[in-house]
């Protein structure tokens, strides 16, 4: 096959610039809002290289964003002739406000893997002009298809290339292949829909309801007169009617239309919304509202399914699907509405329901590449120790679903300045909240302690050693550098320093023997001796049922907890589905589907029966009417669809469709299907080979599977799997 | 006196945002020629923050280079009253492409001190929504005015302001003191200049002669017909007549007129030259050719002066003082030809030529924040270990000249964690040269080993650790805060473990006791054990002349390098200017100056009468002729302006005039006058008070000074001298 050319870049620089035009998109009420955390910048200058073997000279047409030079064998050419015979090929590019990208596409020169970029090329000079030294190089960074090669096939189908009157600001790409397409045109494609319904409450007043919570841009087609519009956008239909409560508007002066993208109908920002609600002040008027809906594309063809015999989980489902959907964008963020930011404790439940959905590699490695940002670490991943720790556990997850050792290789580095941090901050080897430091675990409706040594913190970082000690012997597998093995080594030693004492501490600290339970925390005051602090004994979900996820607990110790915290109801219960999420799949290791069936038809389905059209940060199916629409002390503060909403995709596929990899990439695979109440269930799996597709009624199962090597289990028995042909097996 | 509003930013981030315009504007033979080091980046979001106290309320106005949000006791504002009563203000602003950079000049709020800025708020919101923490606040950078008042004062009488016309791409400014001359158009100002004649050689080709080095813009009057210039530059009237050799060129097509700012006559890019030489293609044609000279602004009545009885040592002052004014730009750089890069080891030359010339410590600050740029460490500053040292070493002197602690203050943070990689790198406590590290040391006619470990390095790593204790100890003395002094005593304790044990080391190691001189190196691999390498018996003036120079030689081993080394003619001459630079110094230190008089009318003396109107990077009287252009293998790589050129500044200020500060700040000085063999001299000193006059012939001294308490020290007497006296002594 034919080598494609396409934009390279510093690797994670691409992310870190988008990720602050994504982050920096929230507004509330009219004032941007961007995030508590430092935001980084790519290199502004950096030095493309490759070595080229041509038969005969070769004309190069460089694209670049940059100012550059070129040199062939580190002289400075301005002929662009690359003559035959082995070169040296550097092109230094200097771009301050967006990130230095390079693209070349002559008939074997061509921009793509086997380049290298270093950001100091560390060269110094002799007294005679000859030039030494050399800077740190790694491979460059570029879009690659997705593992399942969906975003490429999918652009060309789907995605509105070249589309720019559609897209505001920009072209709709993934793929950056041509000259025309480079890094910071970015943008995601869009496509036009129509409001379902409006009222009209007077002449100058109206609402519009778009059927279903959705994204993008809002089109004022014929805007006239003199005045302004108010614009006020809704995820509720009582939100957008309270404009001095909703959290986002828009005022349009409709002579200077200030707030358009020139030459077009279209708003500026994007919103998220179901009902819009439109003032017309002065003359101000228009003949027709539609919007821009805008989308990460995907091919519907390799994407998950599910269905079953159960409509209301069918509905569950596809609610979660669609919720996924609108908060998988440049990258996975939280809420579409309100924070728009990425966030780490978020996004690792996206990649987990995203491998049994989109199998969306890209946009996995992207916010992972952007949450970490660049060097100094100053902060936690969005100051949260709990989301340094899910960052950490997120890679090795990203590796056993997509096998990319090329990505742990990217990462280590970063990986290591990370926990350097985290190793400095430990008190007596636990890990404690320091003054600036906020200790997330959950929100809660009950008063829960922050401060001092969580035993839930220790299980997350227990869990990143194991992570970081995973990563760093796969890379040393695959290296043959014994300097780098011999770095590598170093690492495994300091980690496992840490990691070996961790459980006795944790154990000694916090179980408690008698009661079959973790407790809560140490209140020690920052930087003191443990001792100094009270035991605070209050029991809650979180520790006891990372201690089983993450497979701390003993079996005894874990069947204990089930009993006396998961299942007790005098444990407190968890109200955000965030935590729902880990709380329903610690049941599912435990066989209990049965059960969290019921819950997400009782949790999920009472959503729905409110008529979510996405699934929401919190639900307490306590509240009534309008008490479903507040949070953070504003009554529309929270935000109607979450990805953390969406988490029933990862629990039906992984322990009701049971499909997950055994080896990296899935390159061996497990089956495990539990009906788990249902009368027959079926669905596909997306892996980085293609599909695995399980059917299951209560006489038989079966599966399909375009590769890898699997195995069929269902009770004590276990059947292999060859590819691409059908088993069944009858009960 | 009524304070005075002036943008504010990150502090540091100007400078280094900045420095990649200045270092990116090298260009060789038409190609962009950005530095070989890493190049950092502003923080593209930052809060700004201050806390009011109002006795009424009051409107504010913001002038923004970024999007910004206001907040008010942390409530997003978009009616911008601030109500009375005590406030905490914060304006958070993003900004990719330029420093995020803030103006209010309200009537009683107003940016500037007072003022603090983080990178990081670090803020987090409980359940109720409550905001928690904060990130680290920093005092903001801005533009201050010069210790002696000189910037501000000179701007408003000389500069340019609002001449947009006169200044290519923006408006000539220091002070950023209004709204319209925000940090992002921070330029130079310009003056035209004519050529003082020409030559022409047919009707397609001439030379210009500007009379002397210059630099600026080109500017092209009347410019008409259709093809293109070609513009050969030299800063010799050979280097522009040779066009297939000269540095620097511009090709500039006519009808596109891609390299003339729109609706000017005026050339973007600036360059170096005394010479210019014109082709003109096709019916390409113009009227006239002049130039703006561009420059940093200096109060002449407020610079340093000299005068004496002889002519030629006058003369060598004049054009001292002209090559470092034209090397004193937005930074000091090295040359103005070709580098034009902000090169460490020339800077803390140029700052204490500055510190007896024009006395511009907002340069000086300005250099020094852009050569450390930001954090992490990855290299050498300039890639030149040397570089580094003299880093540390130059902020001490600063402040020994302006007494500046905010400054020292502001700078220890990167001072640490710049000494921890120097820490990171040391084999057994010594400062050896890593693969990629540049060993500068100078530019030698004679071999000379630069790897392994350089007794040179030692006494420079020596320097910097005392120039790092002193910080660390005089900021100790001028803070109250307990946990910075617990921080501040473990650096002092760090470093004194390093430092403690260097002298005896370099002893043992280096000198050689029979002989009375320090040896050149051990030539030992990287990282391997000293005992590994041969002893390297060169004997060279660097290790030597800097063992006295730094105080680091006891009077006897001082005396014995004179002899041995400094005034040994077996030993190889040193034939750059920046080694002379320390030589004569060394020589002064030890009442040389007829010596060293001497040797100026030779060395620099040789110059002027080989036609230089500036002085050069390196002089060799043996060669002839265009030999003298000649470097790096390349016939014009020398250039004939650069800024280590000027040192007779320094020799004839602090040991002829002989005025140097006692106590930081010039609070306490001495003069220690030396005619040195000249009849008569007289001439100023510029302190942060004003100037310090010194006037001696073989009779008499009188000194005069704007301030601080003094002491004339003659022979072994010692007069005081009181601020705003006359005060003469006869011999």
């Amino acid at each position: 096959m034919e080598k494609k050319a396409t934009w390279i870049w510093y690797p994670g620089d691409f992310e870190v610039w988008l990720g602050n035009r994504f982050n920096n998109r929230r507004t509330e009420r009219g004032s941007m809002f961007p995030p508590f955390w430092k935001q980084d910048s790519h290199w502004p200058t950096v030095v493309f290289a490759t070595t080229v073997q041509l038969e005969q000279a070769e004309d190069i047409r460089i694209f670049c964003e940059g100012q550059y030079n070129v040199a062939i064998d580190g002289s400075l050419k301005s002929m662009l002739n690359v003559p035959a015979g082995k070169h040296r090929l550097t092109v230094k590019v200097w771009n301050q406000a967006t990130p230095p990208a390079l693209f070349i596409d002559s008939p074997t020169i061509k921009t793509g893997e086997g380049w290298e970029v270093t950001f100091e090329d560390k060269i110094w000079i002799d007294e005679n002009g000859v030039a030494h030294g050399s800077g740190i190089y790694v491979p460059v960074g570029h879009a690659s298809e997705r593992a399942d090669g969906c975003a490429a096939a999918t652009l060309r189908g789907v995605a509105h290339y070249g589309c720019a009157a559609a897209t505001p600001g920009g072209i709709a790409h993934y793929t950056f292949d041509s000259p025309d397409t480079p890094p910071s045109k970015f943008r995601l494609p869009t496509k036009p829909l129509r409001p379902v319904c409006c009222d009209s409450f007077s002449t100058s007043s109206s609402l519009y309801d778009f059927g279903r919570e959705t994204f993008g841009f809002l089109c004022i087609h014929g805007l006239r007169g003199e005045g302004l519009l108010r614009i006020y956008y809704g995820e509720s239909r009582e939100e957008a009617l309270d404009h001095d409560h909703c959290e986002t508007l828009d005022v349009c002066p409709v002579s200077r239309a200030s707030c358009m993208v020139p030459g077009q109908p279209t708003l500026h920002g994007s919103k998220a919304f179901r009902y819009v609600s439109i003032e017309k002040e002065g003359t101000a008027d228009f003949d027709d509202l539609t919007m821009l809906y805008e989308y990460a594309p995907f091919a519907p063809e390799k994407s998950g399914s599910f269905r079953c015999s159960d409509d209301e989980l069918n509905r569950i489902w596809e609610v979660s699907a669609y919720t996924l959907d609108l908060t998988t964008r440049e990258f996975f963020c939280d809420g579409i509405k309100r924070d728009r930011w990425v966030w780490s404790g978020d996004a690792i439940q996206s990649y987990l329901m995203n491998y049994y959905l989109r199998f969306d590699t890209e946009c996995v490695k992207r916010t992972i590449r952007q949450l970490r940002g660049k060097d100094p670490v100053t902060t936690h991943v969005n100051t949260i120790m709990d989301y340094t720790f899910y960052w950490f556990i997120s890679i090795w997850q990203y590796y056993e679903y997509t096998g990319d050792v090329a990505f742990l290789h990217e990462m280590f580095p970063k990986m290591k300045t990370l926990m350097d941090f985290v190793l400095s901050r430990l008190n007596n080897g636990l890990a404690e909240g320091k003054a600036d430091d906020w200790i997330f675990v959950d929100w809660t409706d009950f008063p829960m302690h922050k401060r001092g040594t969580l035993c839930f913190e220790q299980l997350l970082l227990w869990k990143s050693f194991e992570a970081m000690l995973n990563i760093t012997s796969t890379i040393y597998q695959h290296t043959d550098n014994a300097k780098e093995k011999e770095l590598l080594n170093d690492c495994l030693n300091r980690y496992l320093l840490f990691s070996d004492r961790l459980p006795a501490k944790i154990r000694e600290l916090f179980y408690d023997k008698k009661e079959g339970v973790f407790l809560h925390a140490i209140e020690n005051e920052e930087g003191e001796d443990l001792s100094s602090g009270e035991l605070n004994r209050q029991v809650t979900k979180f520790p006891n049922m990372f201690a089983i996820l993450y497979n701390f607990a003993t079996t005894e110790e874990a069947l204990s907890i089930l009993k006396n915290v998961l299942l007790n109801p005098d444990v407190p219960p968890i109200t955000t589905p965030y935590m729902r999420f880990y709380e329903l799949e610690t049941l599912c290791k435990y066989g209990l589907q049965q059960q969290v069936l019921r819950e997400m038809k009782s949790y999920w389905g009472g959503m729905l029966r409110e008529g979510a059209t996405s699934f929401w940060e919190k639900y307490n199916p306590e509240e009534k009417g309008t008490e479903h629409l507040a949070m953070y002390g504003r009554p529309y503060g929270k935000s109607l669809c979450h990805a953390w909403g969406a988490s029933p995709l990862y629990i039906i596929g992984r322990y009701f469709l049971g499909v997950g990899p055994v080896k990296p990439g899935y390159e061996e695979y497990e089956v495990r299907p539990v009906l788990g109440g249902l009368e027959w269930m079926e669905g596909d799996v997306p892996t980085p080979f293609g599909k695995i597709h399980v059917k299951m009624d209560k006489k038989s199962v079966t599966v399909h599977s375009d590769g890898g090597q699997g195995k069929l289990i269902v009770g004590e028995k276990s059947i292999d799997i060859p590819a691409n042909e059908k088993v069944t097996f009858y009960f």
